[in-house]
This record gives structure tokens, sequence and C-alpha cells, in this order.
């Protein structure tokens, strides 16, 4: 059943994640998407196109985990799978942002291998369940693809065997981070993304 | 005949896009210059020689293609001529957003080669008829120079050969970019700088 | 004795502070705390988990220089030590504040050596005591530790052998800095974000 | 004689010069000083140690060019008499701006040679008098000083032998510039500071 006082919620916390995304320059043209979720069974989650720096309630759909949307004839990113299989997977995400910063662009593209691991960094203490600089904040990298389904299975491979990442890289593409909150995934987001831009310039530094 | 509430719309329009792109810092100085197609034959075009995130309705000029004005005193920019043989050429253009972003200025004086490729990047899909990350994103470079009416046939000659450009930069001076709408103009521009910084980027990583 | 209308003031200068490095991505996620002196022996600090660019009044907490808190149940941050500490050894600071920016970050930890010296700027001049640019401004480098208290005395320490820093990095977390008024040391940060992003720059073009 | 109303819109002229300039981070900390020629004279010129995004009519003193103060308690920067050499070389200039910008701060310490000149721009045409993009913009190179009246005497001898320079450089400092009304200077401060951000980037990818 839908809750609609945390549908309107959740429309305000998506809405409003957007607008401070784009001030961050995170969400360029179209890029990204956001949801939230609502129940067992069903997410917020923003429709395809719009810019997200100017999201409406319209822009905000509502879906079961396997992207069948209640009520609307609008179209849903297909990237919606994404988020749908990471609220199937992990119970204790409520909110998923997916952005597309030039840190995570560029770093998803020159890293080699299929993990980057932050490491060293106080800010890694942003992040849900770390408690320590030395605790190393862990992104799995996937290629890239225009199959969202298969990419959907090799996310959730991965989960079984990696239960520590924070998040996760598509090369060329962008971020995908989780947490417990809204407030929580949006500290995540800007932790995240400040430490692949430190990373970025220590690397050129070397 | 000139339809005059498509000028106005086309006014505000071209306003809109200035303040977006000063407060981007696109368009420096009196950097840049922006059109709407008006008809088959008219133009609204930014006038010359000022400040492009302060537009008022009174720096838009009506011009035919030739970049003869209507009613007006005021002198449309020398570049004007690049937006009138777009128009010319390229039916399906009704806006061209001309920008001098710091990445479109590096990249073309250090790209070797008449042609800058963007490839594998998720927002190529950004730009109109991409569907996929894998599809380059193309954008023509030539030489810089004050003789307009010569550029003006380079592009032509250029776009007769290559028909899937989806702008050009100029060396030294900046990035012409065209789409079916001046939302979808926008969306371009924005993609395309986020993507050309991604490039800088990537080179200084290597 | 608790001045109240010291602490509404301290207050006020906290809650702007934090508003201006946010805006100046000076404190991503809940990074960064600050303070201000009250008196002898008291002073006002930012609590634990809050985001710096939108404090409240009542995430302003009054504790005594070794962190015992007064009349409230919130968690001051570990490192409120650190501020205490300053106040006990240095009776001319009135005010600290601490940022975490990417050129802090980056910079203490590619930097060899337990001090970075800052040489050869104008903006040297910003710092309160010096009066040329070819005076160094100095900021002792310590590793980062989640154990404050031992932190507490190495920077103890190092002041006793060292009267003319202007500041200290903890590597991969931050900057320190103090001054005898909330302005003055808003104007220390501002100008030692500068001249650090400076530093990395030269050190690129080097 | 003092003009009443032109030191009045010299003084708002002066303030929102300032507020645009701290918005894109080139008056830093106290960094920076504006002048408008309010005579033959004499002129306006912000006072010492105030912060340049935060000016009032109070900040605003009235100087002859030896840097005499008429009317007023208050101090002016020494630098001060930097702008007065200027306005009694270059009866041209009427406006005057100094900043404190990363770029220009950055490339006067890694430049060698006493002239910096920017080529190949079409942005060099924001610049008076520059028609083309093959006219180089040329920059004096200073070592820094705090004998401001040694400097000013050197300014004097090179602007003799140089009469085609647009500004000058104060190595570790910053950027002089000057040109036929405010409207103007603000808009060779805004090319220059992107001319010389382009020039880093291009070093960089060399």
């Amino acid at each position: 059943m839908l809750d609609l006082d945390r549908l309107a919620q959740a429309s305000q916390q998506l809405i409003e994640a957007g607008r401070a995304l784009d001030a961050a320059s995170q969400v360029p043209a179209t890029g990204g998407n956001f949801s939230c979720r609502l129940s067992d069974t069903l997410m917020a989650v923003t429709a395809s196109g719009c810019h997200k720096g100017r999201l409406t309630t319209a822009d905000v759909l509502v879906s079961d985990f396997a992207v069948r949307l209640l009520g609307t004839s609008r179209k849903a990113s297909d990237e919606a799978r994404l988020h749908g299989q990471l609220y199937e997977d992990l119970p204790e995400a409520h909110a998923i942002l997916h952005t597309h910063s030039r840190a995570a662009t560029v770093l998803s593209l020159c890293h080699v291998g299929d993990t980057l691991s932050l490491e060293g960094f106080e800010l890694n203490k942003a992040l849900e369940g770390v408690k320590s600089h030395e605790t190393p904040v862990r992104l799995a990298i996937f290629d890239n693809t225009q199959d969202i389904a298969a990419l959907a299975l090799d996310v959730r491979a991965r989960l079984q065997v990696d239960a520590n990442l924070h998040g996760y890289l598509i090369r060329g593409h962008g971020l995908y981070t989780w947490a417990s909150s809204m407030t929580a995934c949006r500290r995540h987001i800007e932790a995240l993304d400040f430490l692949m831009g430190c990373e970025l310039e220590l690397r050129r530094q070397r």
C-alpha cells in the first residue's frame, strides 16, 4: 500500500537533493537519477530525461523494484532497475543517489582494476559504518553498458561476495551510493566526490 | 513575416541562456553569442559587444541569415554570419549557442588534428541523436580567423562531407553547437563543456 | 561565569562562518569544527555530526577547555579537545577554525616533513603579525590519529618549541588556525586556503 | 574641486566591482584594491585592510595622486601610490583594478622573464585597442617588494619604453590593469583572469 505522506516527503527530498547536486555540478545535462524507498516493495524514483536541478513533484514516479510504474504515463529511466535491485538486496538502504561528477567520470576511466579504494582520509568517517580514517572506503567499478538488466545482475553478484562496498562507479558514467536515509546519502555523495577529487589531485602531484 | 510572439519567446530564451552560461563561467568578458531561428529566413541573434550574462531585450537583434538587420541601429557581432550559415545548411537547427569556456579554449589549442572525438562517456547520450555511450561525439576544429565569411564557407564545406558533427571548435576561441530547440541546445552546451573538462583531466592523468 | 551576550554573539559568528566556509567547499559532509573563546575557562564549540553549512544556535555547545559540557545532552566533537588545548596554550587566541579543504587534504598528504612553509606570497600579510611577503607562513603537520588526547599533547609540545606557527595540518584531514578574533580567523582561513591552492598549482607547473 | 556626483558614482562602481570580484574568488582575505579617476588630480580609492567583497561608501577614500587623503582619518593602502602613478602617466586611464587571483599569483611566479605575452586567444579582443586574436596581450612582470615608492618608479620607467602594456603582474602578488572606464576595466580583469587560467592549463598539458 502506498503511504502518501511518505511519498510527499520523499518527493521533497528528491527535489532538494537535485537542486543541491546541480549547484555542485554533479548532474550536468540530464545526468543522474535519485530514489527513496517507500516500503518493502515500492520506491519513488526520478523520471527519465528531466534536468535533476529543476525537478518538480511531477518528475517523481512510484514504482516497484522491477520498475513496473504505478499510475503514470511517464517513463522511468532505464537505470531505475539499478535502484530496484539495490533495494531488493540491501534492506537497510532507504535512499540512493546516482551522480555524474567530473571526478567520478575521470577516476572511473583512469583507474585500473575493479575496485577503487580510498585510503587515509579523515572524511572516510562520513560514510555509514566507518569509525576511523584507517578504514578504506571501497567502491566497485563496472564497465559501462546499455544493458541495464545485465548490469543489475553484475552488481548483485558483486554485493554477494563483497558486503563492505559503499557504492560503485560505472566507467565514464558516474557514481551510485546508498544509505539508511536521504540525509546520510547526501552526506555520502558530498564526501565521496570530495575524496575522489583529492585522489585525482594526489595522482597529479605524484 | 516576423512573428512577434516567437520573437518575444526567443528573446527570453537568449537572456536566460546568457545568465546560466555566465554563472557557469562560459562567457567571460563579452565572449559568446547566441541565436534562435525565427522562420525559414530570419533569426534572433545577440548584439555585438554586450556582456552575455546581462542581456536585455534591447540586445536581441532580428536579422536574415546574411546578417541584414531589421529595424535597429545596433551592430550584430561579426560572427552572426556563422549562425546564419548554420540555419541555411541545417534546417533542423532552431537554436545555436557559442561559448568561450576554458576547456573549449584549451582543448582546441592543444588537440592536434581537425576533429575532436569524445568517446566512452555516458553523457554522450545528452547529445541529440546519440543513443549509446559507444557512439563518439565529434566536433570539427577550425583555425581562428577574423575573416568570418571565409570561415562560414569552411564550416559549410565541412558539414557537406561530415553530417554527424555535433558542433565545432575554433582554436583559442570557443565552441559552436546547435540543436532542435533552445532547451536541447543548452543541454548540448552543458554536456559538451563537461565532456571537454573530463577529456582535459584524463590527458593530465595519462 | 557565562556571559550570555558574548555567547549569543559567538553563536552568530560560528553560524556565519559555517555558511561562508560551506559556500567555499571547505567543510564537505560533516567535516570541520569551529569555536570561540568565551572567557579564561570556557569556549563555544560546534556539536558533533552536524553539517557546518547549516548550523543553528542549538548546534553551539558551551564547554570548558577539558571539554566538560555545560547544560546540554548533546555530544561535542572528539576534536573539541584540540580547541580547548589551543585556548589553554595561546591566551591571545579568541577564535579557532578547522576546515577540510581539498588543498589542505592533498598538500598535507603529499608534502614531506613536519612543516609546510608558504613563501614569497603577498597574501602572507593577511596572517596576524606578518608584515612582509618575505616572512614565511609556517604550518606544522601532524599524522592523523583517532587518539585526540595524544594529538593535543603533540600540538602542545610543538607550540612550545615553535612559537611562530600560524596553524597546523593533520594529514589527510584538514587545517587548524586561530586568531585574535573571528574576523581575523576567517581572514586566516581564506588566505591559507588560497595560498595552499597556489602552492599545489606551482608544484604541478614545476 | 571635488565633484560629489562623480564621487557617488565612483563609490558605487568600486563597491559593485568588489562584490563581483569576490564572487569570482579574485580578492581573497583583504587582497586587492580598486580606484576611479575623479579629475586631473584626484582619485577615489579603497581603504586599507577591508574585505573587498563587502565594501561600503565609508571604505572609499578621496586622495590626490601622491596619496594625500582628503577629509578622512582612515588610512589608504600603501599601494594607492601605484594607482596615483598610473593616473599621472596614463591620461586615458579612468579606472584601475588590482586583484589577487590564483592564476595571476601562480603564473607570475612560474613565468621566467619580465613580460607575460598572451597569444592566440580570441578573448584578447576584450582588451581595449586589440582588434585581432593575432595581437598579443602583454603584461609586465615586476618582483614583489614592500617599497611601493620604488615600485611606482619602476612601473613608470617601464611604461615609458613600452606603451603597449595592458597591465602588470607583481610576482606572488597579483595583477594591475587599467581602462578608460570601470565597465571596460572589469572586462579587462575578467578576460585577463580567463586568459591566464587558459595559459596555466596549456602549460600543464604540454
